[in-house]
């Protein structure tokens, strides 16, 4: 995909109206996929966001005016369809965008949902999960607070993307609420572990990568391979017990600290949608290893935001502001780095980018770095303060590249925090 | 399962008389479940292993001798069976045994396929892979290697089952080849990393147990109902990259260094089969918190050996031998500390119990311990020696449980390591 496809085309409008307004976050430059049923068909079913309505892909497979088969996208998630490959990606989307044009373009109105009607769903089967720790100024703050702020950045930090394994069977999509976790935590000054609800819950600001088409198990990728396996984004928040982690960290990483739940946003935003808001990263010093080198811009434009809206609160307030630009490590080099070793990737494994911080107080993608692990409290509007997340708190991310009168959104990832289970 | 049932009575014998023998693997009182597919029906299903037979159980369905619709049998996973619950896992294993028994008793000779003319399968469609470090005696000769002889178990040890994220794409059945892995390594004196494929290339023996039904996300469990929960195990190679992960691991534990590969048994013996070899695990001291307090037998007495062929080799020699009754954390009891936080465990979810070392330098269940990170050379027979596995050497894993006569046997994970790819 270059920057000039007709599909970026700032002027193309939409025949949904709703499409055309600049604040929209499903502009017909847009398009992303997901996963959607509806209280009259109640089975799950891929869909494209344009402006205020959902179009289901199947019917409109059906009246045959997609190359691709209706029964792709009757699936109860986008991994049939992601695993036919980036031509087809790409032709699926010229040709959605011809579609919905002005005018009349042989799309039947009966193809178009609203999308107040409409159910969304985890949109992906996730094979495997992975969070990664990309952001270098996450990095720093981390490795100041707990470690040494004189070596933040620990030795293998700039060589390697650093990743571990995270827990795929509870990614849940924008809206499904949480409990509290319980676990051990070690209280200070006590000698031994107690049992207890989560005291310090937080959230981790980070983007997904969806990846769309597989690696032989035993045969590494390069970073052009990995850029083209990748299908899209979604905002996920990477949701933290920071007590629960303190504890258990040492020596294999986190563990249940992260296990209860991560949550994404329902509609994957493809990378053929983001080509015009490709940037280059930060420069890396020391030089990457060669097959960690990356030479086209691998990273992107993306604005970021956190709402917080505290339990029985009247009104949301923007905790912090970032931008995905800022990553160290590109999810390009993360994928790479994740199939070095001969590890298989498969369609529908998800790669958390790691927390997004900027480099500003007010730009930080955790409470722990926004209240420096609960030294200082984050004064809320309306007269609320919060240094951890509290029963009944609701966080939202949002996310949107800026284009010319349009935005590309990836809608939100909201989680209201339940309070703990009784066990 | 108590072990007065009667499908345990040694004095059972089977209509095929090769399970009768006293050393074969799988006599009429195991009854493990498996995957497998011939040249004459290509499409993988489900079997039982009895004698050198396997036992088809859709076609058994089929005729009528079986309440499960063979349509759970003819899947090419073990899931939508193990999805019915223990109680059909229990009435399965005694319908199983009935039909098995000498005489008449109803099956058809055509159920059963020759051993020799299978091809046998991932057992289990795996959700989560996750990997534990519950030897007492491995996790103090880690301590004793890496970080401090004195202070060799972290202090978190022992009060929780520590574990983390695995990776499922790369977990394996026995007889598939490995690739040596690629990657990141830091050289003894060296500044920097360098590209190389790994050059401490090791195994881990462990037992891995097989997840058979659900819990809901954010609602932890009780070891009672997470013992009930486990279907069967298997045994499991935890490949390792000793170079790579020493590297990589902090702080967020080991990734590709072990991603890879992880290599299992075809057959999963039933946790039922298992009965009669429960025991006490060794005394817990500190006693840990209430959730994971267990007054029952968790852990099963399963003899466990390691064998090594090395390249061009004639024979192979047992390195290590072992028990799994050893392990200071039960399987129950991490799978209840897997799921506290509110972690939801699915169907097919595998859990490896981390690497199972003895008292004795004979008993260790990794190179990285019985050559003590490369210091000592390990002598095969033949004339060989080894300190980490070279290219073209075989490891196999093997496991039993001694019954009165007759054996309860998991059949073998073995693995042969190729040379790393060019890239």
């Amino acid at each position: 995909m270059s920057a000039v496809d007709e599909t970026h085309d700032p002027d193309l409008g939409s025949r949904v109206d709703s499409a055309n307004a600049p604040e929209c976050d499903f502009p017909i430059q847009n398009l992303p996929f997901g996963v959607f049923s509806t209280a009259a068909t109640p089975t799950p079913r891929v869909g494209v966001a344009i402006g205020d309505q959902v179009l289901d892909l199947a019917r409109v497979a059906e009246a045959g005016l997609l190359e691709t088969p209706a029964a792709v996208f009757a699936e109860p998630a986008l991994n049939a369809f992601m695993s036919l490959g980036p031509e087809v990606w790409t032709a699926t989307r010229r040709r959605l965008s011809a579609l919905l044009g002005p005018g009349e373009t042989g799309l039947r109105d009966d193809a178009l949902v609203p999308l107040p009607d409409v159910r969304l769903h985890l949109p992906i089967a996730i094979g495997d999960y992975t969070d990664f720790y990309a952001s270098r100024e996450h990095a720093t703050n981390v490795g100041t607070m707990f470690r040494d702020p004189e070596n933040a950045l620990m030795a293998n930090w700039l060589h390697i993307p650093i990743g571990y394994n995270g827990r795929a069977s509870t990614v849940v999509v924008d809206g499904t609420a949480v409990h509290r976790p319980l676990g051990q935590i070690k209280p200070p000054g006590s000698d031994a572990p107690i049992f207890s609800p989560c005291r310090k819950l937080d959230i981790e600001l980070e983007m997904g990568a969806v990846v769309g088409t597989p690696n032989a198990m035993g045969r590494p990728i390069s970073l052009a391979e990995a850029d083209a396996m990748i299908f899209g984004f979604v905002l996920l928040n990477d949701w933290s017990a920071r007590d629960i982690q303190v504890w258990e960290y040492q020596p294999l990483g986190p563990f249940q600290a992260k296990a209860f739940a991560t949550t994404i946003s329902p509609w994957v935003v493809t990378r053929d949608a983001l080509a015009p808001y490709r940037v280059a990263g930060p420069p890396q010093d020391p030089t990457p290893l060669p097959y960690l080198r990356q030479d086209a811009a691998m990273n992107f434009d993306v604005d970021l935001a956190v709402d917080y809206l505290p339990a029985g609160g009247a009104m949301a307030t923007t905790i912090a502001r970032t931008n995905f630009r800022h990553m160290y490590w590109s999810s390009a080099q993360q994928l790479t780095h994740h199939a070095i070793s001969g590890c298989a990737m498969r369609t529908g494994d998800l790669l958390g980018s790691g927390t997004i911080s900027g480099t500003t107080a007010d730009s930080y993608g955790s409470l722990l770095e926004l209240t420096w692990n609960g030294r200082d409290s984050l004064p809320l509007d309306g007269g609320a303060e919060r240094t951890f997340i509290e029963d009944g708190d609701t966080v939202t991310l949002r996310g949107w590249c800026q284009g010319q009168g349009h935005r590309i959104g990836f809608g939100q990832a909201a989680g209201k925090i339940l309070p703990a289970v009784d066990f």
